[in-house]
């Protein structure tokens, strides 16, 4: 029952209002106190994929480097698994072995503007979420995710497109599948009325000022259609269009999850991936163009290639949050599907093994999106192709900061 | 627990292999044997909608005209309210009321050899059914109602993209959803893992195997597998990432009524028709431009004002189906969701005039559908503008002449 009312994981394993893990429930070698982990030294020149196009430009004095490498076994041999970190990360670093790009700290100025203009609509427009969640909206640091994310949007006014989606999207989650107020139970009726807040209903003259009306029904509502009318306000409709495509595969993945966990099914690691796939960050570097005030035409975005070179970099943005999470999934109540979790159910790895191999499958994710970014950039060499590989790239890396910055939401596991 | 293990409703309202009614559950005055209704009367050329764009210039013998028109209380005052044509319709004939637009007689040559090759399909290359699903496969139809609804495909081969893809849409509903081992419990789950047959997954070489595998698993799956296969082959990659989109549409409306289903939640009219709009047979005219062999470009197909239009068309085409599918669905164990149904309910209507305004409603979508097509081909008077409003329309009514003729499937209520 506590599983069935819990409702399933999603992009609330990042979920705007997501209980912060109890102190006591912190894995004690990742407590602050742990003695801080080494630096993460550069690592050789060669491991990098000459991608040129993808390489992102905002970042100067931070050169893109692998974190101390994992090497997985089918790279590099199994001698080569041990660790390189034996001491326990300290609370706020990287996960050791990550494959990741670092970016500099978000400009101070655009993320303290960016958090009031979002608390503001949060509050004054959309009524987001009751006082006592305050906190949790804080905690979530939305100003510094986004900024973060988008270094190249012209203005504030384009980081708030991205900026109140994703406050909404969180919502959506949190109220309808997680822990505030959420369940698998019913879900697909709540959440396709919810995808009509992106994806009108056009109906007759009789009914529709009731779906009309249903809009304002609840913060989840209020907060999407709100936050879309913005965006459709600064984008095409084709990139509208997309955006609502890429909702509709995380409303797909929101039910998948939904589904087995309401029947208690532990998925194949392969179906696990499948899922994620669709319960994705996707929808957030796939409008980066129109962040970012230019449009990657329909047409390339629709490319095979294209769509091959986003798959992998938003499904290694997901496990990301997987990796990062992970404690704090442990600690809420039921299972809670996670890569390393469905690892360890299904290949019979021990905690600690599932999340070293969760942490190659990210680096192999990361490995195979740079190489399907590098082949369509040299297809399709393009100024809006290039610059959309840039920004879908650049999100990759600013989510991955976001996530291993965040203190107040994460902390990582003791397996150093 | 009937209606659990029977599942939602669905596309499998006109499923593929949905059952055939018990001939002594057929509506008694809608019986072959009962006199033949009027013909219908060419309606006031006033009461068409000039819609010069969208009228289909198939049918030079026939041309389009309102059946005996059911006068709305918004339209022309309660009065006319009573139906004209007292007796009982005839077994194949349309339902007296519904504002619809006859279309020639199906080419015979072309309606047996898309049969035939079909068939083969089926058989030999995705093993759709057992044999003992043989006459239901034959029963649908499938050669006659996609050379309806396709009048302008330019060769037999551009019908066999449409008629694999019908095939396929209906196996998934029928095998997932209803009747043929469907259920809307763990739904989610398969109508995901169903979904990147069209959609696919992109992941690590250790994964990727195995979801590669998993595409041959069951009949939907190849069904879905190899129909979206020749499809991608002859469509533009826009065009095939709307094909997802719809689909994606699709499985959201499958997923909202398992959810009703399993709940046992009625919902209200404006919720049904909202969900019966992502539940609808969208997916199939908006392929009309790749049957056509050409391409309403992406930015074109996105507008707003097509989308309006692509939506209400679809809406129209879906409540014909709950209308012409109303008695074998009540004849099917437990309460299946159609628009009549939900009428009755919400509205505290009897049977009969539930019915009876769902007929209204399918009007009032038609007529909108006609205006909104009118709007966008005034607005962007372009070739393929136009020619794609044509093949939506064209579906629009080869749907309705494939329900109304299909009597190995359909059989009226006796409400006139």
């Amino acid at each position: 029952m506590d599983r069935i009312l819990r409702g399933p994981s999603g992009l609330g394993t990042s979920g705007l209002l997501g209980q912060r893990p109890a102190p006591a429930a912190v894995a004690p070698a990742a407590n602050p106190a742990a003695p801080a982990a080494p630096a993460a030294p550069a690592a050789p020149a060669a491991e990098k994929p000459a991608v040129p196009a993808v390489s992102v430009p905002v970042a100067p004095a931070a050169p893109a480097v692998n974190a101390p490498t994992l090497r997985v076994p089918f790279l590099t041999g199994p001698a080569a698994l041990t660790p390189p970190a034996p001491a326990a990360p300290e609370a706020g670093q990287p996960v050791p072995g990550l494959y990741y790009h670092p970016v500099p700290e978000p400009d101070p100025a655009r993320v303290a503007e960016v958090g009031r203009r979002v608390k503001d609509w949060a509050v004054d427009e959309v009524q987001l979420y009751p006082p006592e969640w305050e906190d949790q909206f804080d905690g979530f640091s939305l100003g510094k995710y986004m900024v973060a994310c988008h270094p190249d949007a012209p203005t504030v006014d384009h980081l708030m497109l991205a900026t109140r989606l994703m406050a909404a999207e969180n919502v959506v989650d949190d109220c309808y599948c997680e822990d505030h107020g959420g369940s698998p139970v019913g879900l697909g009726g709540r959440l396709l009325l919810a995808h009509t807040t992106l994806d009108p209903v056009h109906t007759t003259d009789q009914y529709h000022p009731h779906w009309q009306d249903s809009l304002q029904e609840d913060a989840p509502r209020r907060a999407y259609r709100s936050a879309m009318d913005y965006f459709t306000r600064a984008a095409s409709p084709s990139q509208a269009d997309r955006f609502r495509h890429d909702m509709a595969r995380l409303h797909l993945g929101y039910l998948a999850e939904a589904a087995w966990s309401e029947t208690g099914y532990i998925p194949e690691v392969w179906e696990y991936l499948a899922m994620r796939q669709f319960n994705n960050f996707r929808p957030c570097p796939t409008i980066t163009d129109t962040v970012g005030g230019y449009e990657l035409p329909a047409e390339l975005h629709a490319l095979p290639a294209m769509q091959r070179a986003i798959a992998l970099g938003s499904n290694a943005t997901t496990i990301v949050n997987d990796l990062y999470s992970y404690t704090k999934e442990l600690n809420s109540p039921g299972i809670h599907l996670n890569l390393p979790v469905v690892l360890a159910e299904r290949e019979g790895l021990s905690e600690r093994d599932a999340y070293l191999k969760a942490i190659e499958v990210h680096n192999d994710l990361m490995h195979a999106f740079e190489s399907a970014a590098a082949e369509v950039a040299a297809a399709h060499p393009l100024p809006s192709v290039f610059r959309f590989l840039k920004g879908v790239a650049a999100w990759i890396d600013g989510n991955h900061h976001w996530h291993s910055t965040n203190t107040y939401r994460y902390t990582l596991p003791d397996y150093w």
